[in-house]
């Protein structure tokens, strides 16, 4: 045990009146809803990431975060991961997420950064045989380093394209070893600063051909996760390939991927999108790509990814309800890709910032539930579209445009308004958060 | 003739230095650009909506224009057309666009409005026998109408969507009958207001065959023109499901649409989407789905639709530039979807917008011409990919993760970050606008 | 009673778990929170504008409401006051609000607009006399003409400022005479569509002017309202010059107003300046200019005002915390400046959009009473900036730089970072939403 | 000489049609518009952060910038002072400015932080003996390090305080001994990130007496210069006290100091608080209190600050028309708050940036010249407002609302709306630039 969280004990489910700072009051994992466990349903997952690589500056400052293993050896590296594993347990969050480049400090060359990943992946398993966290997703960070400034998969040098290609099949092997549930691709840095230097098409291809050479490798190896391509829109780049669901679904036909390649949704990039969480979540279940969620709160009013632990219950029970409706999480799960506000110095901050949003989110996911099983909502929905089970509309579906317009100027259709009942509808969703 | 344009002379090419307000300083329609007229080059269009149909209003105020053509007869569309073709005539302007609802009255029943429009298509066919001013696209108005106010194609109401499939079917027919060179179909309302009252999936596939069955009856008539969709991410709908260029394309794929349908891509839903106008014609180049532009100009700080005429010269050229470098216009035009501000009250406003705006497009065009003939763009842009000319880089692109990952790790690749040179192509573009 | 509201009852207060579409699960009127009825804190408002005038209309097409009283007569002005009452005594809601132009016909002149206005201002005195509903505000409707294209008081056209101040006048005295607890000035109008025709000085000028001869007009007819100018930064013109409150705050300060004018702050316009709602009021209070609210919200994602009823607990907990915090409301309230979407037809959409607002903030009240009570925030605060009681804190606070820098200097001074605790005050808040 | 810019020559005016990448093609310093150089209107300066403290870094990557002189010792500060003074010299520009951070590495102590700082204004000293660059102002950076990360006078903390006072000390020392025109301010962290943890009331408070000892510290070292004050909306706080140029005014007014302080405009942060550049610097003018601008442009799609270099000459000459318009500068000037992308590895990016934003706007700037002494836009805007010469619309100014309203009644005044012109004025500048 290190020092970090002295003084904090395992956090447990106290219920809505429990006393603490740092207890559940929502989130008892074994509370079974729809038939499943909340554990089950929620599969909460830590971001390595934000919650220990990242130091706390910003634009326009720098580290404000004093962690014990900020530094560039292996010995920093084994301490950060028995920090992470201790925050996990502490937490009893089922999985974790990391890129390699949160848990091994980069070497001096492909082969060495290679080794420190294998090493602290041999940490990483070794403490799996004792821990219940287990892997949601491993993915490759191919936009920190300055060799990828000008793109990874997209980049005018084939070298650095070469490279990232590298570090992806390290980076799934890593992901294979631990068991991941899934592995992730975001790109950054896919995509461009300035139309002036770019050739669109060109990189579009090279990004299409390196998500067919990922698709085969996991074939090769057997890895039985599921492949996840995570949308933005901007930032880092300007503009970025896979901007939103959408953007990603015509890019997987395109390239014939759709059969093998679902999406991460975060709520901060479909808010930078311009569209709500849930719409990105209906899409992708509509487009039979939904894979798994990047659970976190983007500021509406800055345009940059603020990754601020989720807060708001009726926001993340809409999120959840979509999900339910569409069967629930199959590999994916709840991954907090969410940081610390950068004068949350102390580590009690980063223990209650998930305990705040695991609440948050069993909330959620609890009202959720209760809108299913209540039904009225889908109903309503129903009831909205009935008319397109009349034999005539099937009909007509079916025909050509000429016939439809003979029907309608013969049978003189006149359609008549009603009322989408936009406000009772959130009245409703208003009784069960 | 009417009065309306009384003492209002046609605008000609004046030059640079000019006189008047009236006078075109940079549009010499037989200015050779390229190896082609300007006019061929732009193949400007006025937009019949804004030009005669809007009246002023905005969501806190009403009507501010007073036309002697406003009104609800079939007089008043026979006025409103006259006044029309005289702006044509004035401007030289070699092309209209129009929405069936812009040109006749609303009639008591589908038949009546029907006839309605086939009569103003005589009227539009006998001036076209005389004027130099064709037809670029026709289109119909699927959104204005109360009927429509829960989309039209996208309807929970089947009746809804029989009457916009008979409307369309009129609209389609009058565009072939005027000789059109395209036709457009503008989804203001296919999207949703909330997803709490929608099935998404239902909707979207509604679209889907609704755009199938425009693609069929083009076929049945023989219309040799190119079918556009005009994306819109939002307003009026909250959410549209022809977002952008790239969910257009998505879209397409889906229903098996792409080689029969491409994009007309508007200035101000291009800013509203979170993007450049040159990223979505470069997008929907490299996709294969260029059709149209409507040239407009949006306020980057107003999230609606302002659709003011373009004043910018240098933002117009970078339009231009990817246009030209994708081979120009085929059936395509620069449809002009502006409207004067509502304070604008006088005759001589809609001939000035007009006429700055064709000068804007001129020295745009121009300019991109140049930067196309000097070649130093492009010659920058390919010495920046040159390296995946390399035989080594063709046969890593054709490898495995493994193989690659072998190579990488073997030959010790570290790759060397070169300058973007941003800001000097920049500057490069400054000396052509 | 008018057949309007035909088979919806009064609504009351039923509980959490009470039947009906139609009920208040949370508004008790009479339920005594930190001393005082929820009633007298929250004092709620309908609007007549949104709730009576509006057609349904957006930039995309026109009405979609079908009110029995849409039409130009007295007669029709006379209907749709005595539905208003309806709905005030159905909702049991202690105030309305209205503008001139909501409740009476434009006549031919002034003169007549005027005989308009106090003929219906007799209709509402007679009803008030046995209504509970008293008149939160009144307001001069100074945007929606076409003669106010330009501006009211800040129009370039002198006969401009004439009938507006001419036209305020009379809604001051409608106001005085119905009881009102304040008059508010919303300027529309008052801004710039564009710089290159616009002298801005002089128009902030003319403002300046135009609010001190409202203000001397209170006294001269013995008002004991508050007077009011509610900001907001553009639409329907580009700029405004009442943008936010810090605006206000300094226009009011340039005129000499600050001890005379308050604000109605806008969730919606809050939101479009880039503010909270929070924000905007604890600023108001700050400055002491706080006067009245209008409840509603702003979809986040559209750069206008979509002016929705509110739904969002926790958002709306925050803006009341921050209201309590000041004392809670004097002559001000609640005013649900909020709208139907135009697809809500039916007359009990009217209805449940109010009960689900008024349900929602009385939630939002609750819990910003309980926070208050608790006290655990303010302690909060008060010991983050507890370090400024000791006494060298003071004398530093009052010293010269110099000084300053050799206490720095000698002192080594060497500040300390502590915790900013936003992840867990954050959580505290969401155990009473 | 460092070997930093090794091959590039001084960049000398060559006209539009000269060679080479590096050279003006409209900034000839000498050429004389509106009877004073272009050098003395413009007067460009520098901006020692973005050149040369600059690492490359973005929120998602780390720095891309490899410079001699990046380090922690005063040998890397006095290269760096080397390689700025060879800047200035090679592009000719006559000032510069700087914050205490960009030019000496922080000390362990206080006392050694200022002796750092004394040690480096030393060597600046000396260059300007010899060179034609001097300085336009300085500034103390009160953001970057962590112990301002909860504000610098806002802090909740005294010490804090007391630090930043005392580093304003020492920079405006630095300012006067270097002859500096102005003195700046700008209160990155002077805003909060939560109103949860913040008592705003308290933090505006003590910025006003913070900027009060800066203006009694300006005059008992009788320092000259201006004191300025950099509006900007968020980033890095979420919301800043000094918003935007109306919220300084407020502030400036609240505490008595808006006769000693003038604000320094940036186009990125005008754009960012929802304006546009022209209007900033419009109204500060009209208020009585522009002083400078930093010039920039930010991506309007953008939600943060991209600090780019200024490339559109359109938007820069109306920026400067209003400049001109008020005079000009007078100890103000056009600093390039701008940097490098962070692709633009090159030391001749760094100068090629600078190299085309002047010639942006010296082109601006003639254009604007142009505008003002052609006069049609002042006579358009003069016309517009004639009315208000009439002595009855003064009369009626002067009157009190009842008056008014009977002289509207009696005289039936029923103004007439007139165009406001704005496509025509818009056109009349595209004749300019
Ligand atoms: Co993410
Ligand atoms: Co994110
Ligand atoms: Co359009
Ligand atoms: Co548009
Ligand atoms: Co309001
Ligand atoms: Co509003
Ligand atoms: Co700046
Ligand atoms: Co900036």
């Amino acid at each position: 045990m290190t020092a970090f969280f002295d003084g904090i004990a395992p956090v447990t489910y106290k219920g809505p009146d429990g006393d603490g700072d740092l207890a559940y009051r929502h989130y008892d994992p074994d509370r079974v809803v729809l038939g499943k466990r909340l554990e089950d349903h929620l599969r909460f997952a830590v971001a390595y990431w934000h919650s220990f690589a990242w130091q706390g500056g910003d634009p326009f400052g720098g580290q404000t975060f004093e962690r014990p293993w900020f530094g560039d050896t292996m010995e920093d590296a084994r301490l950060k991961a028995d920090v992470a594993f201790e925050l996990f347990d502490l937490l009893g969050v089922p999985f974790f997420c990391f890129h390699d480049a949160d848990v091994r400090p980069e070497g001096a060359s492909f082969a060495e950064t290679t080794r420190n990943l294998e090493e602290i992946v041999d940490v990483f398993a070794r403490k799996m045989e004792t821990s219940a966290t287990r892997l949601l997703w491993g993915t490759a960070n191919l936009f920190s380093h300055r060799r990828y400034m000008a793109g990874a998969a997209t980049n005018p040098d084939p070298e650095v394209f070469a490279y990232a290609a590298a570090t992806v099949k390290t980076c799934m092997d890593a992901t294979h070893r631990l068991g991941g549930e899934n592995y992730v691709l975001w790109g950054g840095r896919e995509g461009y600063e300035t139309l002036l230097n770019t050739d669109l098409k060109r990189e579009m291809d090279q990004m299409g051909r390196f998500l067919s050479m990922v698709v085969e490798y996991k074939h090769k190896i057997g890895f039985a996760g599921t492949i996840l391509v995570e949308p933005k829109p901007q930032e880092p780049t300007k503009h970025q390939y896979d901007h939103d669901v959408a953007t990603v679904y015509g890019f997987l036909k395109a390239y014939g991927l759709e059969g093998e390649v679902k999406v991460n949704i975060e709520q901060g990039h479909a808010i930078l999108a311009g569209h709500s969480f849930e719409h990105e979540i209906a899409l992708a279940t509509a487009l039979g790509v939904f894979g798994s969620i990047d659970m976190n709160r983007n500021d509406y009013q800055s345009g940059w990814d603020t990754d601020q632990f989720p807060n708001n219950v009726p926001e993340v029970a809409l999120a959840y309800y979509e999900i339910l409706k569409a069967g629930g999480f199959t590999t994916g799960g709840t991954n907090f890709d969410a940081k610390l506000r950068r004068q949350s110095l102390d580590p009690a901050d980063l223990v209650a910032a998930h305990v705040g949003a695991m609440d948050v989110c069993a909330r959620g996911l609890i009202a959720a539930a209760a809108m299913l099983a209540d039904g009225s909502l889908a109903e309503a929905v129903a009831a909205r579209y009935r008319g397109w089970q009349m034999p005539w509309a099937e009909r007509m579906l079916a025909s050509p445009l000429d016939a439809i317009a003979d029907l309608v100027a013969t049978e003189n259709v006149s359609p008549r308004p009603v009322s989408g009942q936009q406000e009772r509808l959130e009245n409703l969703v208003n009784r069960f958060v």
